[in-house]
């Protein structure tokens, strides 16, 4: 788990530090992205689906960790996980691989800690 | 209709001349890329809101074009594109808006055809 | 001054289209883009040329065209405009040649109508 | 051949306005991206070849219809290219594939008057 | 030779991982991968410096690994590695050096061990 | 200090080795690259807070590290850079947040330091 815990303590910590700038248009970006993945016309979950196929095909690792973390939290299978992984490699290509490869490692940990 | 339309025939005609060329590898590619879309562990309306929000992100107008008229035909509302439109928007940023634009004024061609 | 005109023309009847649409993330996207160039600890006339040279290696032809329109708005010199050029060609490589290409024939275009 | 010749038409055109300019940077770039691709280590038409990958990967339709024209004045044959196509295809995904699209149109276009 | 060392076992392990997951799409997209760089019209070798110069213009450190390890394999000389490098700067910028960096370290670093 | 110092440490290494390797076209790139951020018709300090919005939008973190460190060296107030970041978060969006994470790690790491 020593992964998924340093990337959230990293992320809270550094979200933090950036917030307490108290930069205007930075902030409201924030609530901004926040706010997009809250259900609406569509429910958190497809979203967070969406939220993490995009993080593949731009090739993100921490945002494909968090949206995997969410995903989880959304109540996501591991097949269904999956399904998303493979439209982001038909999509993005065999560039995706390396980023593939690390987001199914993070999938392992989470779950066999039942997090 | 007209940019819908010429859309489309570029497309099919280009489509069956690469895959005339009997590159095996280009047609698997091609076979990879319809099967990813299928209903399966995720149905296919939220693949192709996956499809589109990647297509958005990675700014190719084509492929959001392709989406949009996939998105429509799996019985997407303009509400729930619209909140693919906000993702791809929050997660690519403002370059993303020129293809939005796009996007909506194809959107708009294809409802007032009842297309 | 075609192109110009009719980059304007999309651009701002498209806008008010997707603002009338009543997304709320998406009327505050417009408004948080709208602000990050206006005065405040950096001149307006350097961020727009910040922006300018981002939209370059993104390699994004609207974005690129409307910086250009605005760094002239806010009195850059032709000789200003092709050290972003440089900047973004450095940046981004060769794959900016063409985008570099159309942003100087916008630029004659405006310098030719006193625009 | 319409597209081909209005293509090194505006090209040839911008390149002499862009270095008619005198910014010795971008002079001394564009003598940087002629002088890589000649004879050295490695031949000029498998660093064409090379060039026309990075480009499809990019995603830069001027960048890949320079490529082609450039890989057939080095000898490519048509299966060659396709070889090309099939690795940019592989690495970049299906995002590739409009710009692959327009590729092959404009190969046909060379291949149809004997260019 | 620890970061060659490493990164094989990485990408071996999560790879069998993946496969083994069972996702149909998945696994074809591999297979793909795979023959896509075989001996064909194109040599194996000059497929290889394609794909690493599309890894480096795409930014992409564990798939430039990947190839500069598999060139050596293919018989690339340093000097034709390094027309490989310097074409991906010239298409891909400055924002290519990072990854040149990595690559040098990692040649150096074969070539030391001879591997 | 440990990671501003580790990260000139290996890029003054590597440059060296780089350069060391006498390839014409990749030395005279890094003399463009240096060429580029020198004062002209802009200052130093404008053209290096280009290239960190550049370098943050095409979300490099050696090349925003490095652009960090250089804009403090031209005199660049945190509220400046904090203006830049924001300008790359709403041209790049949500995908440019880790890095400006990291951004923001090394800015509070050189400012204890006073370096």
């Amino acid at each position: 788990m020593q992964r998924a815990k340093d990337f959230r303590e990293f992320r809270e910590k550094m979200n933090q530090r950036i917030l307490d700038e108290g930069h205007k248009g930075i902030q409201r970006f924030w609530a901004l992205d926040t706010q997009a993945y809250k259900d609406g016309a569509l429910p958190a979950k497809t979203k967070e689906l969406m939220g993490l196929t995009a993080s593949m095909v731009l090739r993100c690792d921490d945002c494909i960790a968090y949206h995997v973390i969410r995903c989880r939290e959304e109540g996501c299978a591991r097949a269904e996980l999956f399904e998303a992984f493979n439209i982001a490699l038909v999509v993005g290509g065999s560039i995706v691989i390396p980023h593939l490869r690390r987001a199914v490692a993070l999938l392992d940990e989470l779950e066999e800690n039942r997090e």
